[in-house]
């Protein structure tokens, strides 16, 4: 089967972890008519990052915000590179950690997450504004 | 070459970090078909992680957990989500950190790790039971 | 198209964060070949990484190395794997926390890196010297 490859758009977020299954999903109708295959999404910026987590309490979320702030704080006194904002360095080294691509596996039609796993953009900045993603999908046909 | 994918378990395992490569590999024989490839590992869950570090000294690994355990403690007075536990919130954002997936390249019938390299299973539960890992397996045969 | 998959070899470079994607692309012809595809970066060493992130102000790279310095500091009293020197043990948490590889788009011929993005080697060592890395290129021809 061909490779499909598109760019699609989150929608601007305030600062924080959002979980965005539906929105990747409802994007990429094409994931159904993989039997076997992965998924690979990945973000177009540098302040920004994915990773999977908890799908269910919101309070998980919260708590990555707030714990992402303690171990990356701003206003550090060896940070340089400060013109961007206080937010903008913590944002670059908060991306890295959580990395800039997801690949997951696509079985039957349907990405194979786990019972509790879900797609989280991690926007850490203030005013982010919308973010691109790069989606490629490849595999087997049904 | 068709995709291999399958899910495959890892058998329970105490809170920590542990050297999974022959766990792994005993349970993915197809990789000795593969002359170029890549072999993608997915954990489906949200509180232990997968990654790749130095597979001789045991300490090392020992050092990983103590170290996890000072750069997200427990008890964090800002933590909302401790209905489950205490180690619960803290697995969330340790297995962000080092992530749920792997992408090792396959040569010649064999992974393409390095000397040093092994494969981690990063449990970071204290009573997070049997591991189910989704293994995808594409490339060229030999 | 078939696949493609070469070690390449990273200069040896100063303990810190460096960008390297000239020296990457300039060892990677292949890649103009592709139309729709995927390129796999892994680096087969335990003390350092490879992460993505601002291609522009150096000063983000120096950030970087001191906030990875504070976070994860030489000489924690709980370290017991300390043979090979201070800067050792610091140095696989580092590289397990921005990861051992890179799945990036090729779309047309060309990396479809964001325009603020570029490939980071995360030098954890003070002497780590030349670093392998096993480039795996697959996709479909122009």
């Amino acid at each position: 089967m061909p490779w499909t490859q598109r760019h699609i758009t989150l929608d601007a977020k305030p600062r924080g972890f959002h979980l965005v299954t539906d929105e990747v999903l409802d994007q990429l109708p094409e994931i159904a008519d993989v039997e076997t295959g992965l998924l690979h999404l990945f973000i177009q910026h540098t302040s920004a990052g994915l990773t999977l987590n908890e799908n269910a309490s919101p309070a998980v979320r919260g708590d990555f915000e707030r714990h992402f702030n303690e171990m990356v704080p701003e206003g550090q006194p060896y940070y340089e590179h400060t013109l961007e904002g206080s937010d903008d360095m913590p944002a670059h080294i908060k991306s890295s950690l959580v990395g800039h691509s997801l690949s997951i596996p696509i079985a039957k039609g349907d990405l194979a997450l786990g019972t509790w796993q879900g797609i989280y953009l991690c926007e850490h900045r203030n005013h982010g504004g919308a973010r691109t993603l790069v989606a490629t999908i490849r595999g087997e046909q049904q």
